[in-house]
Order: C-alpha cells, then sequence, then structure tokens
C-alpha cells in the first residue's frame, strides 16, 4: 500500500554543525494534515574491522547524549561530499590508527527511521596494517580494545555491547 | 580511561512534542571547551512478537524521515510515565492487534549514541491472542506482515530489512 506523506510546508527549526532540525506539516494517506519532527544527520559508516580471523578491534568512547561510554566498532559521520568508502577507510584509521588491504561494503541500516534520517553504511575491513599513530582528533577521546569474536554474542547478551548499529554489523557478515 | 564530558552550558534550541534538541558547550578531558548537539527523545520499546514458533509479526510503514516504507518489528515510544512493559504491550496491541500470553524483555540498545540518547527495550511476545481490531492511530498507517523466521538473514543480507532495532532484536534472541 502506499501511506506516503506529502510535505505541505517545512520549518527549519535548527541548521546546526551535524544536525539539522525541521519541523514538516504533512498531508496523511486519510487526507489530513499532521507534523512531523525530522533530524536531518549526514549519515555515517562502522566497520568491522579485524585484528586476524578472530579477533576484530572496538573502541570505547565517552557519549555525551547517555553520559556514559559504550564500546562501539569504529565509526563516524560522513563529511560534506565524502563519498562513504572514502569516509570508512579515514574513520578506520582515525580511530584504531590502521589501514585495510581489504575493504569490503556489507550493508546499510537506518537507526531512528521515526523521526531522524540517519543511515549507517557497513564495511568490513581485513589485511590491516598501521597507519597513524596519533589516533581520535581534536575533541575525539578513544580507548582502542581487542575483543575475540566467539566472546560478542554473550556481550551482547550480558548488555556489555548495547550500540545498535554494532549489534547490526555483526548480524550482517 | 574516564573520558567523560561536563556540561558547562546547556541551551535549548527545540523542545518539540516527540523530541528536545539541546546544545550543550562541554568541557573536554583535556581541559578545553566543545559543542555536542544532542537530541532528546523518551526511547522506544520494540516486540519480536512469534505467531508460531516460525513466524514472527512485522509491519510495513511509511517513514517520513527516509521517505520510503520499510519492513520492521513493532515499535513505538514510550508515553510520559510509562513504564517499558506496560509500553510494549501496548504498542504490540495497537500495531498487530495481538495480546501476549508471555511477554519477556530481552535487552536495550542505543540508536544513534553520537547525538541522540534514544534507547530502546525489547521484549520477545509468545501465546499471541486477538486483541483489538483498528490497529494503528490517528496519524499511523501500518500494514502487518507475517515473516518466516528461516527467511530473516536472507532479507537482512539482501537489504529487505534494514532497520537497525529489527536486526538487533533478531541478534538478541
Amino acid at each position: 500500500m502506499n501511506f506516503s506523506e506529502k510535505t505541505i510546508k517545512k520549518d527549519t527549526i535548527y541548521n546546526g554543525k551535524i544536525i539539522e532540525v525541521n519541523l514538516h506539516t504533512v498531508r496523511l494517506p486519510n487526507g489530513r494534515e499532521s507534523k512531523r519532527e525530522i533530524v536531518n544527520h549526514p549519515g555515517g559508516v562502522a566497520i568491522l574491522a579485524y585484528k586476524d580471523s578472530d579477533t576484530i578491534f572496538m573502541v570505547e568512547q565517552f557519549r555525551k547524549p547517555i553520559e556514559r561510554s559504550i564500546l562501539e566498532i569504529p565509526a563516524g559521520k560522513i563529511e560534506k561530499n565524502e563519498d562513504i568508502e572514502t569516509c570508512g577507510i579515514r574513520e578506520l584509521e582515525e580511530e584504531i590508527g590502521y589501514k585495510a588491504g581489504k575493504f569490503e561494503y556489507i550493508g546499510k541500516v537506518v537507526t531512528s527511521p521515526g523521526f531522524c534520517d540517519e543511515y549507517i553504511y557497513i564495511f568490513k575491513a581485513e589485511d590491516l596494517y598501521k597507519g597513524r599513530d596519533d589516533i581520535g582528533d581534536e575533541d575525539e577521546f578513544i580507548d582502542v580494545k581487542e575483543v575475540k569474536l566467539s566472546r560478542v554474542k554473550d556481550m551482547i547478551k550480558k548488555g556489555e555491547i548495547i550500540d545498535a548499529k554494532t549489534i547490526c554489523a555483526f548480524m550482517m557478515v
């Protein structure tokens, strides 16, 4: 069925450095009007980076919105006019200090389709070799961790991994 | 390591019906200041609802932020002062018209920890029985689908399921 909602009016509420917020007045399939609060985000990449066949790199990082540190796979947002593969390769080196001999796209997910347009493009990186030494950037502080793949299912079950893109990446390989 | 970021100043940019947007000025671990754009969301629930041991209910719904319909497990946002289990039971009946004899919490995920505080609490529902007939609400239009569990992995691989909470729920059971 076609339940699409046409925008009648769009009010820009916030045009920030990373996100934009728009209030759309839409025409519903039943002819009535409604409002949709929409967060626009440039999208991101996430990389399942294999140190060897049974070990992957993860990063622990403080996440201000949830006021705690969590364990995630290396990831980052797409810069203006950047293609997703270039972004993935850049973020991999920025976050864990490695380059990859093999870099393969495995799929995309949408994180919060009810109010946000963020897609995350997931890659698999293998044949890693040392790149730059200084990881993170001027306002990003990262602890790199090595995690055995055999432990991942258990870590998800125990709530030690709660990041959605990370869990999706494991499901997709 | 403790990389936490203390809020020095908080400016409310938008206080909407569903989301709130705040711009935090934070003190970084290295002593410098930075800005964090944060979307506050009440959080949501998502339910893996078993019609029988090898069939689950999914919903197809137009998602305005991404301008397309996608397939998801039944889900919805937590109302003010609502506990997560009450929310899950309510959303299950609103979205697919069923109540559940067994309703079990299986874990939580965070969808976009870089800029948003949304948690999604995932439940498993079994022993379903017919509840109300009128599904959806006044501005929500839903197609209920039955999906064989044996097809899910393939649907994720093919990009027929791209919703992060849905993929996470499958990984968690």
